[in-house]
């Protein structure tokens, strides 16, 4: 394995609508397709239909767990990474990716955006928060329509 | 000292503009008046303003601190936590406090923001971010205009 | 309150022995009794001790949880610091002391005189590891035989 | 990939002797040979030799690094996780391992030997620390002379 190959932080809520189920497994899918290492938070909902479709295709699975128990993390799950930090470990979740794809999502995912955005890492949305400061949009999260769209934007928007 | 003293955050950018200074300021002040303990990541900016105000007028002022080293702490705190963590501890600043003012800011204070709501903790807001979740308003955030009603609202919906 | 005020660490288990918990105490009464502002990581045995001694004499007494929760601090702490990092919240403990005083302990301890000896923060021992190095001694840990001696050193050798 | 694969943790100072380093490298050789993946802090020393030896057979390799930054990791790291949280990510080093090799080493070492046998997590040493708790030696660390017998060991008591 080398380092050519993109890391990509795909995050979401732990309790997913079922649309939002089919667009993450969807996104793991097109990943593995384009040999993209998919690193998520390592728990359910999003996280683990991401991971699915990743390893349905072959790709590498890497779970940045909250907790001190591996057996937390999905079964699609190849590497869990044990922090014992709790949702602090979301700052992690969102900077090991060259680039962060955004499934819905409730606060925790929020927290994950904002940490991406600011250490300039590419945020792409699919169905999540919009943000507006003081009044005035913040036009920072790529806002987009479909799985292969988010991947595509991912992986060309992906910081070396 | 007792535990009946409230633990309000205060949060903002580290580069404040002139206008937010000054409310921070003055919400440092009304806190203080209001026998309420400062809480805020320890640097400059609005942390710093706020910290001046809250020490103006007799209150106690807590720092907590991303780096290694208390120097880096503001003139105006009075008890630097060292943590070490990085932007990791932006969780700590937000759930130490029982309510948290956001002011202004930028991706860090909306990384606060977002692990204040998740911890169900009250966050009332002063010009800073306003949130949209799949293009519907999230009114999570109190959004006020004047630093006492801010100071008002957070003693009054402090999560005890 | 100025800057002036020491800031030192307790630490040791969560279930101390009673010749722990005593010694614990008396090292609060002692801190106190110096105006120090006793850190600790805000749980029991002889966390709780200490703080117990410091605010039997108007000391002031900082909890650096592991949790989520500000109810999970013992009563005497005045002011919980809620980290949610779970034992990671170790290397705040260590670091914000400008001295650190171990009371017997486990591997939590441990990791904290660690952290401790790595920031290079003087470490004063009462009952609690010795260290060898590839099988030399390592004289790092100040090694005291009362509580008097371990404030007095405390104090002596904190960083400023 | 399965999950059937050990991961292993080598811990170690970012400073090493030729020595440690040679050690390293052949820990790191021996890991790849058992098909385990290595997991370390990513930087330099200890943790770089390993890695150089785990990648010359062939095997997977993590680094978690302290900072914000990716290319602060050592060329032989494959996956780097990023924490930002400084050396609190010790304890996402010590406990993301099934069983740790510690080689060498100082404070930093310590700490995440600590930390691992917090969680009951097996740990192998080369030439590292030993353990007196209260005048008692501690044996928990099981103390081995070569590479291959570390590795022997670290697989055979690596936890499930």
């Amino acid at each position: 394995m080398n380092r050519q190959r993109k890391i990509i932080s795909v995050i979401g809520s732990g309790q997913a609508t079922p649309e939002e189920s089919r667009l993450a497994e969807e996104v793991g899918r097109e990943l593995a397709k384009q040999q993209a290492i998919l690193v998520c938070g390592g728990l359910g909902g999003v996280m683990e239909a991401a991971c699915r479709g990743a390893k349905a295709e072959g790709g590498l699975t890497i779970g940045i767990l909250p907790g001190d128990n591996r057996e937390t993390a999905n079964p699609n799950v190849q590497i869990p990474i044990i922090t014992g930090i709790g949702y602090a470990r979301n700052a992690s979740v969102a900077k090991t990716g060259e680039a962060v794809i955004a499934i819905g999502g409730s606060y925790g995912t929020l927290s994950e955006i904002a940490f991406a955005l600011q250490s300039g890492i590419p945020v792409i949305g699919l169905g999540t928060w919009s943000l507006y400061r003081n009044n005035q949009r913040d036009m920072s999260i790529v806002q987009v329509g479909t799985a292969s769209e988010a991947v595509g934007e991912a992986i060309r928007l992906a910081k070396t």
